[in-house]
């Protein structure tokens, strides 16, 4: 079993969701596919979001922009960015779109970031799931409900809890792996392949820290812990 | 000419500054070393370092010794971290390593990152330059001059300027790459086989935003740009 966390906010949740069915189908693997509000993990964390730093927003579109040219991934990036995710997570719940929820996720990623649809414009999402012939209106009046929402934020707490900070992340057997670029370390684990010295680790993370940044002071940011 | 961005405070700067003078010298490209205070960066944008989220920081030492692992790269992880980089990065400034530069950056990662000294102790890097043959107290002491801390800063202050955000950056022909992974887009530029197509990059900048995210709100972050 992998869970597969993601935001339609983010592009290389895209491109995760391109690779993992077919690297989870050939070891047998099943995906549990989990919708996460990126944003609410950046406001539980204090952190920013690549798209709100100027310069790392446009590092981040010339870097997916890139990367889909060179893999051959359709990329128009959608309409407006960023957008208000709510309605398409709530469309990827099971709860919402059950035996469907797959065919449902590769269409929103494929009608907004391949082909450049308003991935917060609920009529856009409904039409788009029209067009893969599913029933768009239907879907997007249940993600509505009041036990629809709660649903999306019951899997933005347990995201919390298991210590995730950023889509896409993979998790299997308790064990994190966070980023598009991290799948080949996912298919060495999946392969009883992993690499990971646990005993190192848990040494080099055992050790104290020497310094602590003082934010706000940009030439002189650091104080001795003692 | 290629201009390498980093900081000793970043495992994934120590695996870049392994690779990037074989990149390099193969293709004939001059490399200029730019030590750069990562927290101060971070303090410019508003952001946090990896290891300053707790989930994160776990994830980043897992991730990073499973990467030396894989590459075969000596790693023990510096004594302390994070710690206080400053002696360490003015040390890296041509204006106290001269024509040893490399050597003096190659000596500080290795004895750091490869063997576990504690890079923020001035006698201890005094110490590994002098194993590198190297006159340690004397480049240490030079590190303590105004001048040169005033050098630092306006590595500092350039970074900010280009828009760096993150370490390793690696900057070619007014064009920022972040991040060790990305070497292989470096390597392709450097080729002149950059696959950016920069009429859609430019298209996809120029879209407007949807959503603000509105921080502290934990479940409903979200709100209509109008």
């Amino acid at each position: 079993m992998l869970d597969f966390w993601f935001d339609f906010i983010s592009p290389y949740a895209y491109f995760a969701s391109l690779a993992v069915p077919r690297l989870c189908e050939e070891r047998g693997v099943e995906v549990r596919y989990r919708p996460v509000l990126f944003a609410a993990l950046l406001n539980h964390w204090g952190q920013l979001g690549p798209a709100e730093i100027a310069s790392k927003r446009a590092w981040t579109f010339r870097d997916i922009t890139r990367y889909a040219a060179l893999n051959r991934i359709p990329l128009q990036g959608p309409a407006y960015h960023p957008f208000n995710p709510l309605t398409a997570l709530r469309l990827a719940l099971p709860e919402v779109s059950g035996d469907d929820q797959l065919q449902v996720i590769q269409a929103i990623y494929a009608a907004g970031w391949g082909q450049g649809i308003d991935l917060g414009d609920p009529s856009a999402l409904a039409e788009t799931l029209d067009a893969a012939g599913l029933n768009g209106q239907e879907l997007v009046a249940r993600t509505r409900a009041p036990e629809v929402k709660a649903a999306l934020a019951r899997e933005v707490e347990e995201a919390l809890a298991l210590g995730i900070f950023g889509v896409p992340t993979f998790l299997v057997d308790g064990e994190l792996f966070w980023g598009n670029d991290r799948l080949d370390h996912v298919a060495l684990y999946l392969d009883g392949r992993d690499p990971l010295d646990r005993t190192k680790v848990d040494a080099i993370l055992a050790r104290p820290g020497a310094a602590a940044r003082r934010p706000g002071l940009a030439q002189q940011p650091f104080k001795k812990a003692d």
